[in-house]
This record gives structure tokens, C-alpha cells and sequence, in this order.
């Protein structure tokens, strides 16, 4: 394991083996452009190449000044995973004790101080420009649980559902960074037989989920296999927060899908994991016994990443609670999978759009403490989950804060996600 | 009624009460750019500001040099409707016999020559860069044709359905411009109920819908109102074809929607009618005897078009037959009432997003000739349409063009659509 000139703590998200990307504002620029998380810090990259262009063209030859002057990483994601790869070793090279070019800021206390920024010191921005997100269905216990509670355990899961990775079309626009406040929506519920009722929803809930943004373009009209979705198409991940109003959802969902009960806001966290760092982390996902048609079958078995994923309930008093622990790898339908899926008929995926795996729970359920929503943690908002500070909670009350994380690895290489957060406020009048 | 000085076929869609935008490249220029519709001929805003910014600046303040040399009309839209409204009735007076500034165009045969080109040489584009798509259910006589044929007359509608308008997300990626081939596409189909078979759509449909563009953003967390919504939020109108592959469709969309059965392309026409261009050919939309929620209430009742729409089927050989003739009247709920609910729990709307009406289908149905999809049509493919050169359809054949029409409004000063067309290709190997 090689460590960093840098003093990273053990338990730190952004190990040297890790180098996710982000875009960020500092107090004293104008614009938000490109920078990595290591660390307590962030390396802003803009003002690295500013300093070295000759150093950075060197690594990559398509690398210029505008990719990391950018607002978003889209620029850098179309560059194709051997630019990320290139550029991920450099910067591990460059903050590694024993760096190849220790004049540059290891022993340049210069440079250090104008490109390695505390965290705590910049503003993090959203980090793709997303043209469209497409929200899968694949956690398989998730499904499972959800199915059990509105049609029995028989008919727990549609006949479709380990045929194809099931997904919908969500909503860009309400795309939001972890940190972004959540306002309560206010939607039609029906809380009365006779007709819908105008009113802010009763019944707010999250849903764990990994996100997964595209590098590799496709065009209308052709198909990504699922080979090359592995090889070639994601850029990274992200943690992703679909929260969702139940009781808006529950009411207008048939026959068309969600959309007011989910579409008020998503919140991802700020810093990309580049699918190299997950990839020490692979492991088998879901058995799925059914055969599957050519288009989904893939070489290897181990398909999907062992992220240890964790969701903190805060309420308005300061109190933390753990309320999930589980992990990614229960997911029945891998991200190449669901790519070769999203493009089998010709659909155009673009750089920046991203994937949401659907909600995360694990084997264990609401008693092993492993669901990704509150609908099942509270089966149904019919048992309370207590809550340190002698609160309790079926859904959201305003005021909580609801923390995602997520890690692979060991001690002083781990690498994870940092927090995916936001803060429930009040509905408007 | 005013006419112009030039020679402008009566039946022409672009009168000069007509004026609507479009992005045009020229076989000359390098870069897509703006232009409106006036008969057969485009008049080029680019290089007409080139001639006269300081006319076009009188026009309203806001116009820019940048404004109609952009590739997207999202810069004008942005504007608002007041410019819009001031830009077309400048453009109305330019182009008509007693306009008041007879040097610019009418008595200037060279700035004639540089500015008005014949459309069929110009490439017409997309007219605007769309962030997120969104498709409603307000053809009433279609959610209930459909509805009656999968849950008997009894159920036809589902109880949402006259408490609020009824949407989902689509997908932005594949929508393409009027022309644009269309590649049956390659899904999953449940021919045995063994299991799927991974084939190209047997049960490739249309479906003809009236697209909204929206000119005035809301930011997250905030919400229209349906009167604001009316004034404000439009800035014109398409038409549309949601093309359907209905057996791919049928095995994926429970629980979540539809979705590879319809994202692998929805196709618009050029033109966007704008919004104040439509207002003297308003209506009454289908009564709603259902009391609707405050946010909903609208209140003028002659809330939606009476666009006259056609589609016609073209086979391989070139004979075609009108399929259907409707009206854009036969909606239930009104673009206003639908910005409404989109945003009522906060969900923001983006200059350049587009929303579908959903299916078209008069009262008259199948037997009327007035449906908006070959389902309807066909009674889900139990019955031939039969067509002029003695052929007949279920669903749609390879080499088939299909073409969408609509236009109001008395001989000379028509306002129409031109064509929404796309021809149907064999399905990728």
C-alpha cells in the first residue's frame, strides 16, 4: 500500500487509492471548475495545470486547459476511460511518498498552498452536466419487500422482473448536490375515498441508491453490448438519494409511473468515483436463476461492487441515528447490464447522463436493519423506527437530515463517496 | 386581413398570422441558425440582423447579434412572451403589402435575394435543446379507448384520471426533428408465455400528440400557477409522434411505465408555432365534470386549440391515405393545467422543456376515422386499416412514412405545422 506525503487519517473516504473527481468553487474564484478529493483536501486542478500544462499534457495527449476550466466533468468523461486512467495514476503518482516528481508540490510549498485546498473551503457543485437520468429497479430484495407489501408474497414480484432490468425515466432537473435544502412537496394525496386532497405530503421517504454516469456515447439508433458498457461506458459513481413522497406517489403512479411523488428533487453526492477505483471491489451480485436473453449475459460472474452503504437519520435536535446498513452488492442487475438494456432498441445514452440503480436494501430486511427506505424500515409506515434522543420516526418529519455513505476497502486505502445529504425543510404554503 | 408582398399560396400553414421559428442550416453557412417560416420561403433572422441590428434593436431591448445566430431557439424563448410577441408582429409588418419599412425587404430585391431562401434549401434542425421531456395522458377519448380494451368499459379510466393530468417522464436523447429515419426498434417480447424473446417490435405504432415548449423557467422548489402559466410559461407548440412499440411495451412497463417501448425516438416538427400565434383559435377542451383542485381551476373555459390534425399513411410503393382526422380540442386538460401540476410539488421547469399532450382521438373513434394510433385504429390489431394500392396495416410495415399535419384557421391566413414525418426502417441486426 503506498501512502501520501500528505497526513490522510486511516479512516478517510479519499484515500491515495481512490481520486474521485469533482467540481468545485473556491472563495476566491469566479467559476466553478475541476478538482479531486485527498484527504481533508481538495487538488484544484485548473490551478495545477496552470502551473504545469507541459506536465499534464504529457499524461494524456487530448487533455487541455478548457477540460478542467469547466464547470462540469462532462468534458473529461468524453474523454474515454484510458484519459481517466492516465490521469487517476498521475495524480496518485504526484501525492504518493515517493513521487516521481516531488518539485512540483511535495517539496513545493508554494504550489502546495496554492492548490491543495481544505475541504471545508470550497463550495461543491453538481458534478455532470445531466441530460437525462434513468432510475432502475434493481435492488432485488428492495423490489421484493415492496412487492410482498402491496400484492403478497406470491405475486411479490412482476413476471418481468428478472427478465430485464425494470426502469423509468426520471426527472434532470431537479437534480440537486448533497447539501441542497429539500423542501416538503406539496401534491394531491388521497386521504379521503371520495376525491384527492391538495396538501404537503404525509409520507416522506428516501431511497438509497448508487448512481452511475456515462463517458462513452452512444448513437440513435445502435446498441452498447453489455462488454463494452463494462470496458468502455461508465465514467464513475455517485451516491443518490430518490426521495420520494408515498403518499403523492401511491395516488397518481397507475398506469404511467412516478412522477410528482419523485420528481421534486434526487440528491447525489458531490465527488465521482472513477469505475477504476471500484474495481478491486467487485463481487457477485443477486443470484438470478432465470436464463437470460444474449444481450445481458456477461463473461464474469463478479458483476456488481461490495459498497458498504450506510443511511444516518438526523433529527432537528442534533440526534444521530444509524437506521440502514448494507451494501451494493445486492443488486440484481449490474450497470452493463442495464446500460445494454436502456440501448437494445437504439436509445442514445449521452456523456453526463446518469443511472440509478434503484433502492438498495439487503437480505435482512426491516429486522436485520438493511432496508434503503423508510417503507421498509416502517413496513409501510405501520411500525415506528425509534431514534436516539427517544424520537421515533415512520416517515420524514421537517427539520431531519438524512445522510448517505458509502466505502469499499480497508483502513488508509479506503475508497468512498464522502456524505450525500440534505436537510428536509417545511413546505410551501 | 393583412397580406403579404409576396406570393404566399392560401393554403400555405405559414400565412403571415402564422410566423412561427425554426433552426435552419443553409447549404451555404457553416452553422445552424435561426429563421421563421413565411409560404414556401424561410426568412433568415441571422443574416437579416447582419443587414439591420439597429431595426431589430428597436424592435425590444433584449435581442442580441447572439439571439439568431444561435444553434437553439432557447435563447429567444428565454426572452419571454412580450419580446416574442413584439419580434413577430415587427416580422408581420416587414413581410406584409403596406409594411412600414419597404427599404429593408419588400423594395430591396438584393437584401430579398441574401435573406428569403426557397425551404427546400435549408436543412431544417431541432429547433430547441430540450433538458427533460415530459409526456401527459389528456386525450380523453384515447385514455378511455385504450383503457376499455385492456380493463373493459366498466374501468376504462383509472380514478386519477379526471383529478389530475396523468404524466410520466420520456426521454430527451432520441427526440429528433421531423424527417429523421426511424429504426424499428429491438426489444423484449413475450411471444411464449415461457418466457421473452429478444426480437425486433412486431406492433410498431404512432401516436399523435401536440408537443409544448416552455419559454419561462421556475426555479426547484417553486411552483406556477395555471393562471401564470397561461400568460407567461408557453413559448409555442409542435407537433409530435410518440412512436410505440406496443409488444415491447406490454412486457416491460409494470410497474414503472413505459420505457424502451417508446425511447428509441419521438420525432417533432421544425416549426414552433408560437404561443400568441394560437390564441384566436381557442376552445373548449372535453368537459371535466369531476370538481378539480384549486390549483387546477382555470378561468377562461375555452382553454385548448382547435388545431384540425391528419395523419397519413405512405406505403413503400408511395400511396397514401389519411388514417385520421381529429382535433387538438379532444384534450381534457389544458398545457396550463398540466405546467401546474408539474410543478406543484416543485419540480422546475427549463426554457426548452417539452411537453406531450399524450394521444389525440376524437370522439368518433375507430369507426369515425378519428384516432390518434394504430392501436385505437386497429382495435389492438384485430382489425385491418386498409389503405389506397389495395394494402392494408395492423401496425406499422418497414419502408412505411408516416406524417403528421395541423393547422387552423380560413384559406390565407392559415396557421399550420407543416409536416411532423418519419419513415420506418428495418430493425437493426
Amino acid at each position: 500500500m503506498t501512502t501520501s506525503w500528505l497526513d490522510i487519517d486511516p479512516s478517510s473516504d479519499f484515500s491515495l487509492a481512490n481520486i474521485p473527481f469533482g467540481v468545485i468553487t473556491r472563495e476566491i474564484a469566479q467559476s466553478p471548475h475541476v478538482g479531486v478529493a485527498i484527504g481533508t483536501y481538495v487538488l484544484d486542478l485548473q490551478l495545477l495545470w496552470g502551473l504545469h500544462p507541459e506536465k499534464f499534457q504529457a499524461v494524456h495527449e487530448a487533455l487541455t486547459t478548457e477540460i478542467f476550466s469547466s464547470p462540469t466533468l462532462n468534458a473529461f468523461a468524453e474523454l474515454g476511460r484510458p484519459a481517466h486512467r492516465a490521469v487517476r495514476a498521475w495524480l496518485q503518482d504526484l501525492l504518493s511518498i515517493d513521487t516521481s516528481c516531488p518539485e512540483l508540490l511535495r517539496d513545493n510549498e508554494e504550489a502546495r498552498k496554492l492548490a491543495l485546498i481544505p475541504q471545508r473551503n470550497v463550495r461543491m457543485q453538481l458534478p455532470m452536466a445531466i441530460g437525462d437520468y434513468t432510475d432502475f429497479y434493481a435492488g432485488y430484495h428492495h423490489a421484493h419487500a415492496v412487492g410482498v407489501m402491496f400484492r403478497g408474497v406470491q405475486n411479490a414480484l412482476q413476471p418481468n422482473y428478472t427478465h430485464l432490468p425494470v426502469g423509468y425515466h426520471g426527472r434532470a432537473s431537479s437534480m440537486v448536490v448533497s447539501g441542497t435544502p429539500i423542501q416538503r412537496p406539496v401534491g394531491q394525496i388521497l386521504l379521503d375515498p371520495a376525491g384527492p386532497t391538495t396538501a404537503a405530503s404525509r409520507r416522506l421517504d428516501i431511497e438509497l441508491e448508487l448512481g452511475c454516469f456515462i463517458a462513452k456515447p452512444n448513437a440513435l439508433g445502435t446498441s452498447v453490448n453489455v462488454a463494452d458498457a463494462e470496458k468502455e461506458a461508465i465514467f464513475g459513481y455517485v451516491l443518490l438519494n430518490d426521495w420520494s413522497a408515498r403518499d403523492i406517489q401511491t395516488w397518481e403512479y397507475v398506469p404511467l409511473g412516478p412522477f410528482n411523488g419523485k420528481n421534486f428533487a434526487t440528491t447525489i453526492s458531490p465527488w465521482v468515483v472513477l469505475a477504476d477505483a471500484l474495481e478491486p471491489f467487485r463481487t457477485t451480485g443477486v443470484e438470478n436463476k432465470t436464463p437470460l436473453q444474449d444481450y445481458l449475459k456477461e463473461e464474469r460472474r463478479e458483476n456488481v461492487f461490495d459498497i458498504h452503504l450506510e443511511v444516518d437519520l438526523t433529527t432537528p435536535e442534533g440526534d444521530t441515528t444509524t437506521i440502514s446498513r448494507t451494501s451494493s452488492k445486492h443488486l440484481m442487475w449490474s450497470f452493463p447490464q442495464m446500460i445494454a438494456h436502456h440501448t437494445l432498441g437504439g436509445c442514445p445514452l449521452r456523456t453526463g447522463d446518469l443511472l440509478g440503480s434503484g433502492t438498495i436494501s439487503g437480505p435482512g430486511g426491516a429486522k436485520g436493519g438493511e432496508c434503503g427506505s423508510l417503507l421498509e424500515i416502517t413496513e409501510g409506515g405501520k411500525k415506528e423506527v425509534l431514534l436516539y434522543g427517544m424520537d421515533a420516526r415512520t416517515f420524514l418529519k421537517d427539520g431531519d437530515t438524512v445522510t448517505l455513505r458509502g466505502s469499499c476497502g480497508s483502513a488508509g486505502a479506503k475508497v468512498g463517496f464522502g456524505e450525500c445529504r440534505g436537510r428536509v425543510y417545511t413546505a410551501r404554503r
